[in-house]
């Protein structure tokens, strides 16, 4: 059988990454990377040649023209841009129409939430799958939860600093809201399954490992490494004052991305840890099909073993190159 | 078995009307119409009265919490209110929230558009509807065609004018576009139908009777009535030019309802005969249940017998009283 082709959009970054090696780890795929021109000659560029990917010069910011020939016999368009980048997708799709690409995938890859007026970020993804739904172009939206590679907290020793990405040790409200969430090298195995599947075609689907609160979490750490934890619990009202300030500031620079990256911060704590949507009951609701449905043999990674990796010294940081 | 009790929101309207008939028609439901103090004394009211339909007191503009105790006891809130009162559903769903109504019905009773972009009308509903979402409130959200009653030109003898909404007997484009259509006096049975069913609870449904293109509708109508028909062809570029001028009419004065309902048609037009939305395959593709596939023994009324009904003169104009 003629391998399934695949365009991945952002396939150097984090879940572009987790996505190539997912694809690739099937043999099922054959992944084409679409690269601009000025990032060719980079070493993460390189390397996803060295694992067999296909390299494509584009830009999404070229002629709508130019990226239907990007697209040339691709059946399957994955987008994993950055979060300022969401809006470029919009002639990316217009050129996956005019291609008869059979499948887009834009990019979602992230925590369960109502389509409007809670996270902005989710609000700017919402503009993207309007667009794709005007356009009758077949999809597939997937969300995956929060990273098990961001989900831990510091331990007073710093022995894990080397994996930590917010030292903050925030606890949200109580602490004691479930929360999806996925280690970040499963998200590529479940969108390899989902893509080949027609029952996710047109549909939304949420991936996702285990469900943990944060409480859970800090005594799960407490517990293999012997430390306590320091809870810095975050009432939901500091915040949500802590988003109205954020919000204010980004009114007056709109294109501060500091402060929009905070403001999505703040807004993906208070949508899985004040509100609780990032779990598959509300998922449902949604319209969302469940990976755990679809793929019952699917065996998630434990969250024990990934922490005990971490504190091992085996994790990776999820920023590190 | 105990009755489902619905309240339903502008039963005196159209579609309200159609809804309280199909309801009362089961004899499965105590229907309760909410009803604004002012129009307590109307004779709609007293005729809704007639047919068996409690009225309770009550109105969008209330507070809160005098809305939630008009829930009292309901199952299902079906709102079939008017364009110019989409978002005062937004009050109604956090009463129904609050008094834990089984499932919310919001005012959709429009053709298949995707749900941002296309149609004003449609986007203010999603504004409603991402608003349920928000809530995790239970919900369906119905849409039904374009209606028997609007969907024929006049006739040049004006035998049927009693019965014609649209008399500039335009057609849209070539006029070969198939579109959806349903008798006005179905909408409530497939209502009841759609509340009733465990698999509609959370998803869009599109419920219609046939599908017509324009050309096959004047077709028919000559045919029946032997008269010949003027077709007044309207080029998809001139009803762009329409909506373009009507939009900035209303830039120019927001709160005018007469142009809003001018544009509301134009888009209409656009949707259903340039674009070619209002169809069961695009509705499926955005998400869509299909009546003809839940209830394959529903039966709906023939077009041909409707328009026969318009030509022997016992049809009814849509807005008659």
């Amino acid at each position: 059988m003629a391998k399934i082709r695949v365009l991945i959009v952002g396939g150097t970054g984090h879940t572009g990454s987790s996505v190539v090696d997912g694809l690739l780890e099937t043999g099922n795929f054959a992944v084409v990377a679409l690269i601009r021109p000025a990032s060719i000659e980079k070493p993460a560029v390189r390397a996803l040649q060295e694992q067999g990917v296909e390299i494509r010069e584009g830009d999404l910011e070229e002629s709508e023209e130019d990226l239907v020939k990007a697209l040339a016999e691709i059946d399957i368009v994955i987008s994993c841009v950055s979060a300022s980048q969401q809006q470029c997708q919009i002639p990316l799709a217009n050129a996956a129409k005019k291609a008869g690409v059979k499948r887009f995938v834009p990019c979602g890859f992230i925590t369960v939430a109502p389509p409007a007026g809670v996270m902005l970020l989710r609000d700017q993804k919402e503009v993207v799958y309007n667009h794709i739904k005007r356009l009758w172009l077949p999809y597939t939206f997937i969300d995956v939860g929060w990273w098990y590679q961001l989900a831990f907290p510091r331990l007073p020793s710093g022995r894990i600093d080397y994996a930590v990405l917010n030292a903050t040790n925030e606890v949200i409200g109580g602490g004691n809201v479930l929360s999806a969430i996925t280690d970040l090298r499963n998200i590529g195995r479940y969108v390899a399954k989902i893509i080949a599947d027609e029952r996710t075609l047109n549909r939304m689907v949420f991936a996702y490992d285990t469900l943990m609160t944060q409480n859970q979490i800090y005594d799960l750490l407490e517990e293999l490494s012997k430390e306590k934890i320091d809870r810095n619990y975050v009432p939901d009202e500091a915040l949500y004052a802590r988003g109205a300030v954020v919000r204010q500031s980004i009114q007056e620079n709109p294109n501060d991305r500091r402060q929009l990256n905070l403001l999505y911060l703040v807004e993906y704590q208070l949508s899985w840890g004040v509100r609780g949507d990032n779990n598959p009951e509300y998922a449902k609701y949604l319209g969302y099909l469940l990976s755990k449905e679809l793929y019952p043999d699917f065996e998630p990674t434990s969250f024990r073993d990934y922490l005990e990796s971490v504190i091992n010294g085996t994790a990776k940081h999820p920023y590190a190159s």
